[in-house]
């Protein structure tokens, strides 16, 4: 478990977790890549978008939760994003009291997380990569480029499929 | 002073204010309406908006703060809508402690709220509404169809310049 020194009152995780049910993103993507083991991994983030002018409120965001980075995107969006599942993992056990209309895909996420650990196996990737399909139905917009089937389909037949 | 009995614990109020933070409306609107002494008036209103099928969620967001409505819309977005200046004023003070990023648009509010209960004549009136102008800033999406210049131009010239 990665070091960290989060150090939040209880009001300022309820805060935290009010605006990231109002207003963050939590995903789990999976990310082809040759140098990873099964060809695909899995990718864990929070993400906050702001308008440039609120980019003092990002930093003061990232001050607290001290994970993550902040930067300004070229079309004037401040984007403050944490990634890596560790990092994920803990600020998400950090504010899951809290959380409540994305409660069930914060349990989602961190099972998710959990289960990676153990993964020994391509048959055990391919469930990870099909529980990581589940978290589809709680974010609207995101379009999904790679599914389990994909990964499926490549790690058993060695058909890529990915357009 | 209304009466009510909003009993929330300090984690409760944190995650509102986080959640209103993140992805509540407030706002203060001049509608016009020939029963108004001054024949427009200011409406204050907190809303909020979700699709459909997190209504369960606005359902426990009303319970908690107990005051104003909530609505399916006919393009299936659930609704809760806090309207009047007293209940506003009970529920922004209730929260502005936990406020973050909507701190400056809250003060505003409050101080309009505030302002109206000594309006005495036309120009304070008017002062009001300049004063309503100035939220404007703090709400990139709404449309300002009433706007101070127009209110002063009926009351003081009787000009309607309302489209």
């Amino acid at each position: 478990m990665k070091k960290y020194n989060i150090q939040l009152t209880n009001e300022e995780k309820a805060y935290i977790a009010g605006f990231l049910d109002g207003d963050g993103h939590i995903l789990a993507q999976i990310i082809k890549g040759d140098a990873y083991k099964y060809k695909f991994n899995i990718r864990f983030s929070i993400i906050f978008l702001q308008k440039q002018d609120r980019h003092n409120f990002m930093q003061k965001l990232n001050s607290m939760l001290k994970f993550g980075y902040l930067r300004i995107r070229k079309d004037n969006i401040s984007e403050y994003t944490i990634t890596g599942s560790e990092s994920v993992e803990i600020v998400l056990k950090i504010l899951n009291k809290y959380i409540i209309l994305k409660k069930e895909l914060v349990n989602l996420i961190l099972h998710i997380i959990d289960v990676k650990k153990s993964i020994k196996n391509k048959e055990d990737f391919i469930k990870l990569c099909e529980l990581v399909d589940q978290t589809s139905k709680y974010n609207y917009s995101k379009k999904r480029t790679v599914t389990a089937s994909i990964v499926k389909n490549y790690l058993m037949q060695g058909v890529e499929t990915l357009t």
